[in-house]
């Protein structure tokens, strides 16, 4: 059982008729339901609450953070992105999903644009496990389909991932590297592909084990904490 | 041949006389004038100079930059720091020394702290090679001796290395990952540890031959940017 | 210009209708044109010469070894699959290609048993390029199209690749790393999937144009030899 | 609680008598003993039992396999080998130390020559966590002391780990990559330099406990198993 805050924009539920037809309650309760359904104790954050609901206290509290940003990129307020990233370094984990490649988070944890392609056709998607020991993969098939998405794919700019644990398929003919391990500080990082706001694709049982999954792996894994500055020594030996 | 630009703060040469006696026309010409013997066109430029010496039109010719960053990290502008990630991004090379791990351009491309242990001590330091078959290790011997240096001990809060080249030695009992290759975007990175701006380290020879491998290694290789914005395409199949 | 020694079992293109009249001279010769064309010195070696073809003197002469196998995994002598191995290590590039992932000398450099999935059907391929500035992707467009090949899919049970450079589509479904980079002792490694006996694919010059890629990656970077042995030394502090 | 099984060849406790007076028991029932202390399962093996003490039934029965190899590597079977090999592929966890670095299972899972340099000195390491969040470095210091060892030193000609852990420092001047994690298959693999047959670093609590660490890290992740051969498979869309 983890402790886990999702976060969400929260903006297109109430704004998009289409969107708001595939969570009525918001893609951050769809995804909350889903993972206290697998054993975990689940809080919401949203954009618009005092501190986008990230405040000291609720980070304390928080194992991993679960992250949904679609367009509201920029009114993610810098200090907000800096807390989260610290307690990141000191160990919490954070699975950002979709199009939260973009969000300043994980852009400024991986360093580079985090740009691709994308093209909005409702078409059907394969994700493949190309790592069958890793735990993100566990109680899944060889792969499995998301029957409608919006395509994304290559050049994604990223680092290489530590550990690449899923590649997806598109009919398009698209190939995307949707599952991606990263470690910065101390804290885990799992980016995973699939989502959309006008697709139910956080309804799907397997999604939502994927996640939990995730979840399960982005434990901090430490006490010790990253410093942010550096420490004078005396000399061991 | 590399089109290289030194970057340097240029701050203690001027102000203090221990650092002006080690190196009267400042880091960045002992660097030039090194790389320049070994071959390479090289330019130089400083923290004072308008724009930090960094325009559009000196970075359109700079394959590589070179960067020495000691105290005056909070003073480089973050246009300017953009303006670098972005040429890095898109191929030139950069290749940060010693306390340069903790300039804002290097924190930006590692997304983690790079906080470091460290002592003021004249000790001695052992560079090792450990993939002798890195181009960056070539001509070298297994070893080489840095006779009086400022100690960076682990733990070293970056991202895992895409390839370790070098691990040092210190007499007082740490090690340190001294040579470190990273790729952001279609720039290549090389971390390198030896220096400190009251030690002679940037006269070494040996200490040189790195940083022109260095450079010959980080140039540009390929004509491709990365795309800052994500791209719509059309399906292709 | 690098010294190529192209490897191939031969033994369908003489046996086999369909695949002779694909490679009627060979599958070795379609691959050594297509690198004489694109500038480098090319030898051929196949299984049934003495020592396969791959004697000292041939390999002193070899900068990258090319590989071709299909079906006589068992018939490549053991003491000529160390050799080869042991010239890898010290610097000799190898290019396995195809269904070479199953060969003596490709699963001893990976330690793994190197199976996968696969599809003889005639189905059209897309790969990928996933890291736009690496050596080996030089002058490709972001994809390109094998029309008719045999699929590959994943799990691909090799260790993770040191950089993965491509990856494929297929139109029946399935993804594959097909452009995998290793090091083993001072050797790199490119392991290139695209091919089949029965289809054309080394005539397709965007195929030749990787394989130079390649082959220009893959040559020797240092003088450095690997021990087998381990060495004593003396203390150096 | 894991399933260990300790493998020593056995052969130097009991016909020298340096070794003797320091693991009168074999290296094995020392290290069998700390696991045991450590809340494990442990059962052990040696090269002079049947199949070396590594029956199928045995092997069934083994989460991690924890092997100390000094002089005998020509004297391990090869069937045991590829026995042992195969259960690595298929999850079982392998933790060689310190001269099992030359051992034919390490070696065909490395597919490296796996050498080094050493020196019989008596000498001192200290041995650095570089990653403070990997499980395997839980409850450590820094770093720790082992006052007398032999020495290893790079170049350590293994592939580049997925994960380097720990970084060692010797007295005489080197430095060795010295807590290596790997994937093979869907077993993990830990390598571990400290130890020596005639010092006690195996009665150390710290070194047990890195031990027992990396037991509980290697443990098998998945049920799944790699295939040995290649898996023909129909189309999926």
């Amino acid at each position: 059982m983890v402790s886990v805050t999702v976060w969400n924009e929260y903006l297109e539920e109430r704004t998009n008729d289409e969107v708001a037809s595939v969570y009525p309650d918001g893609i951050h309760e769809t995804l909350a339901s889903g993972l206290r359904e697998r054993g975990h104790d689940v809080r919401t954050a949203t954009l618009d609450e005092p501190d986008h609901g990230l405040t000291e206290e609720v980070l304390d509290d928080t194992d991993v953070l679960v992250w949904w940003e679609h367009r509201a990129h920029e009114d993610v307020d810098d200090e907000i992105v800096e807390r989260v990233c610290d307690r990141i370094y000191d160990g919490m984990g954070f699975v950002p999903l979709h199009s939260a490649h973009f969000s300043k988070v994980f852009k400024r944890l991986m360093g580079t644009p985090c740009s691709l392609t994308y093209r909005e056709s409702r078409e059907r998607e394969r994700v493949w496990t190309v790592d069958p020991s890793h735990p993100i993969t566990a109680g899944l098939e060889e792969s499995f389909v998301i029957p409608e998405t919006e395509m994304y794919g290559e050049p994604f700019s990223v680092p290489e991932p530590d550990q690449l644990v899923f590649v997806s398929w598109f009919e398009g003919g698209e190939v995307f590297r949707s599952g991606c391990c990263y470690q910065r500080g101390t804290g885990r990082i799992f980016y995973f592909r699939p989502g959309h706001e006008t697709y139910p694709v956080y309804h799907e049982p397997v999604v939502l084990d994927v996640i939990d999954n995730a979840v399960r792996w982005a434990v901090p894994q430490t006490d010790r904490t990253v410093s942010n500055d550096n420490v004078a020594v005396d000399s061991l030996e």
